[in-house]
């Protein structure tokens, strides 16, 4: 850690930082420069001391050196983690197809809507049961209905089933259920909900907050890594920012970045990442010649007639349209899909 | 709700727009434009039906003419709604000043802190039990210990208790010893806590999301007061842009932009707003000139020794100062304070 | 143009909106909905008759249905355009890929870089001699010498030379060597400079502002189209967020929107749009993939010495690795590069 | 400057990276740390080391200590700076109001709006005659006839003109008639036309980018500083975020970051911060408790008939009461106005 002082700054303040860098347990290390004096505090602890030296009278800013996680970071562990679940394989070269509806609203559609994807060449099942809505008035999904039939259409076709929960009371019944659960972007900083679905054992789809930073984003992975689940996919699926013509915006650049700053599989949601049906299929294939592990797509019979999110679902006949393209990039890439 | 036709749409493709709206229990009216058709949906619907037609064939878009929430809205209820609880009172033309520390640390640190901001002229004591953090090496709290040493503080100063509630299993322990409830900015959205706390009875401070648009904060309050509680105040507490001297940016038109589209108190935080304890004390002041029924401001005795955010704090001298420079700027605005 | 009124407007409010469209030039439709009333105002005219109408008393907002560019939409021309100058092709199925340094620094580093990319297989060279820098301490350019530089560069290599003009009485002297004239991202809406470009006939390539929305960005386009040049490329190089592992925020998904939107070529600045060397290669491909028209890439044959921008310069080696990725993928989808 | 060397950064790499900083004329210190090392490079040199540095191999950062810009900053000028000219004092503890139409429209028009700003207490009359539109089918300004309209206005009451120039070429047309010249937000990187607005010497108002941070402002300042002129007024106008319920976000904390960074006087824009007439005096005298040195407001005499920007004009009336409220919050802080 840089702590740079205020030019100007006392001897009395350089020695008062210095004295409280000592009783953090780190070494300090002065460096006088031509305006300003800078005291390094050297030494491994990552957490509090920075803000606690911060706050001392004549300190400008405080420059943290290491990164801020560690159990998701890649000096940690070099080996890149693949996800594996029933036939959905998720990073170190495999590229995992997650499909399905944003919600499931009946037998009928839930099965039909998988064997679909099956034969399209999806290894995952999405459909939410437990369904987090902007408005209290939207539909909320089909709750324990909803799980058993994802089982059912599970038994019917072997796909992985990737669902939501929502509140750490829930986890033991929709991991009585699924394959994967998954956080979604509203819930990337619920904490207690991090350490729930962590301690279920179950591999763990983690969407990114649309405001969230990267290192905010692995450090939300490290809550769940910390309960000794190592099996996490990191999901981008967009962030909020001033454009308008896209529900969010879809920074791909965050697939090769996490690359190299995590050995942990980076899964892309090109349907909320664009919230249009119409460009879905062209951010899925760009997502795989990013480096994509995986995919989450919204597929839907009939997306005209969706309980929810209908706008940004790709139609039968338009995913496995999509499903060509990506195997095409991803054949040119030397990528298993 | 506005049906905007594609240039061009066939009248096949605006006839099933026409059975589509009247499906959905609204009235059509079609309106032949220059270079497009559009079909408006008249009723009260407000969900579902904008995406059960922004799917369909050869539409645009879909403009959404009444806004999504209701219980909020100043179009359901004009007269100023003001939170009471002991002698804090938020809204109406008083203005709430909640202070303390960001966590409750020690009995001596919370009994001192609580006596000082009364002293200055706050009627609320804000205080962390439970910290929602980053990283999962960060101070959690004290958890059930800090909020019995948050009610031995009223106990001894009759300021209203203002604490963080991160799940709703937490709830009844919380407002077990707790008057107001607080929502934080990362829990915005986590609905089931949303619905837990309503159902608690007790005044709810809910903080805005950092990337939540006011339709989405506004929706998040109304899940609260669905559950019959009215007893919600807004909290503006800085948005994530792209600016990076502060550690948010504290939007203030949020406030006179609430003023109108709701009746439901706006407390103002400038200690996150900002994220430097050298701008809080100006922005406190602003926010007050602004409008704000409330604040809410970190106070600390010993900022540098502080277990969270102590580069936010202010010292209780500056505490003081800053009440006496709003204290000047609500009267010039004959606000009670 | 749909007027929507506040509930409870008047019937004067109303009938007050309805003479406005009127003397607008405009017809007026009026709906009477449950909550609201609404004025449809139907025409051609796409300016200034929304911020007249949106300030009459009584009206809640206006919400206009015509995009307001002409000129650069498919709605008014279908076909693609295809930009072609020597041998560099953006459109309509060709990738052009123009690459170089950031700044124009010496006969050699130019004339070095120019042959390295052409043998590479891009087909325009980039090069700044005039340099806007965010700092007037900053190397500013070697001005008309580096435009020699550039035209010796052509000679040599025939390809076709992009590079910037920053003000309109530069414009007769850059367009004097240059085969492209570049408008930086900076200079988006420097009106006068859109004008002087455009009159110059020859091709543009037009960047997106940081903060300009995809409306703006065809806006500014329009003032370029209207000079009568219709040899306009827009170039998408990243917008500004509160992302900060990366430079800019590369929204690719502005590639298949503006392939929906307009019929103008859209090239991807993977260079500017990370501003890391190593993110570079990869967003490259992912441009193609998402069907970027063309790439503009730095390329410093020794990035550490570069006297701008080094940190986001490819070497010769890493640029020669990147074509033959980005090959890959254009092959797979039937792109020619 | 401080060097952030990768962890497992080889020994010929650190020496490399010290050999380069002794190269660029500054001091090395090397930091043996616990995961990694650190090289200080010691010195004054600004520009360009930080990027000839970052591109070394196993380099993972490069943090700068020292600010970008120099004459602009409190570091090097303590005194705060003081606009005046005719009647209008902007900074240090006087606040000067500028008020006006957004456009010169006719005789009448500014001539009658001149009175009546001036009546209210304005110092500055604000009017386009070169107006920036993002529409080329949009009300370009009456250009050289609006100025003399301005020197007309300003001959009969006394006020000083501000107005807008957008090109280098204009600056002397321009300067024959304004008292302050404005450099837009579109246009607060166009560095031509800051070096000429700073040779003019008249004062200048800058106006922040909406996507500029703040140390890009002060760079383009010191672009302008750099000609020799110091009569440099920041107007901070709102820049572009996520939120939709406003035309631009305005975040008044940078009023006190900037007072906390640099001596020139900070101005507020709270019509197009906002862009919505109803929030606009609510945010001028939130701008004034704020610290602002100086407000720039839009009037006009009938907002609904405004050629441009009519949505956040005030009324004459208005305006006034805005006024009376503005002057109550400077009074209770001592400032005069």
């Amino acid at each position: 850690m840089i702590v740079v002082m205020k030019p100007g700054a006392s001897q009395r303040q350089i020695d008062h930082i210095i004295e409280r860098v000592e009783q953090l347990g780190l070494r300090s290390h002065v460096i006088v420069g031509t305006e300003r004096t800078v005291v390094a505090a050297l030494g491994e602890k990552r957490d509090g001391a920075k803000q606690a030296l911060e706050t001392g009278e004549g300190v400008e800013k405080v420059v943290p050196i290491l990164a801020p996680y560690k159990m998701a970071s890649t000096e940690v562990k070099q080996e890149r983690t693949q996800v594996t679940v029933r036939g959905l394989k998720v990073g170190d070269n495999h590229v995992g197809i997650i499909a399905g509806p944003c919600s499931v609203e009946s037998r009928e559609q839930i099965l039909e809507i998988a064997q679909f994807v099956k034969d399209a060449g999806a290894t995952g099942l999405r459909g939410g049961a437990f369904k987090p809505r902007t408005s209290p008035y939207s539909f909320q999904g089909m709750k324990e209905k909803g799980l058993e039939l994802l089982a059912e259409a599970r038994a019917a076709t072997g796909l992985a089933i990737v669902t939501e929960v929502m509140a750490p009371e829930h986890v033991p019944m929709v991991a009585a259920y699924a394959d994967v659960l998954q956080v979604g972007a509203r819930n990337m900083q619920n904490y207690p909900l991090l350490e729930a679905v962590g301690e279920s054992g179950l591999p763990i789809l983690l969407k990114r907050g649309p405001a969230a930073t990267i290192d905010e984003f692995l450090l939300a992975a490290e809550y769940v890594l910390k309960t000794g689940n190592s099996q996490v996919m990191l999901c981008e699926r967009g962030i909020r920012t001033f454009e308008d013509h896209t529900r969010f915006t879809l920074p791909l650049a965050t697939v090769p970045y996490l690359h190299q700053t995590t050995h942990l599989p980076v899964v892309v949601d090109p349907s909320h990442g664009t919230g249009k049906a119409s460009l879905v299929a062209t951010m899925a294939r760009a997502a795989i010649a990013a480096g994509a592990d995986g995919l989450i797509v919204e597929v839907h019979p009939d997306p005209e007639k969706a309980l929810s999110d209908g706008f940004q679902a790709l139609t039968p006949h338009a995913f496995r349209e999509m499903m060509q393209e990506c195997r095409k990039v991803a054949a040119a890439l030397g990528l298993e899909i």
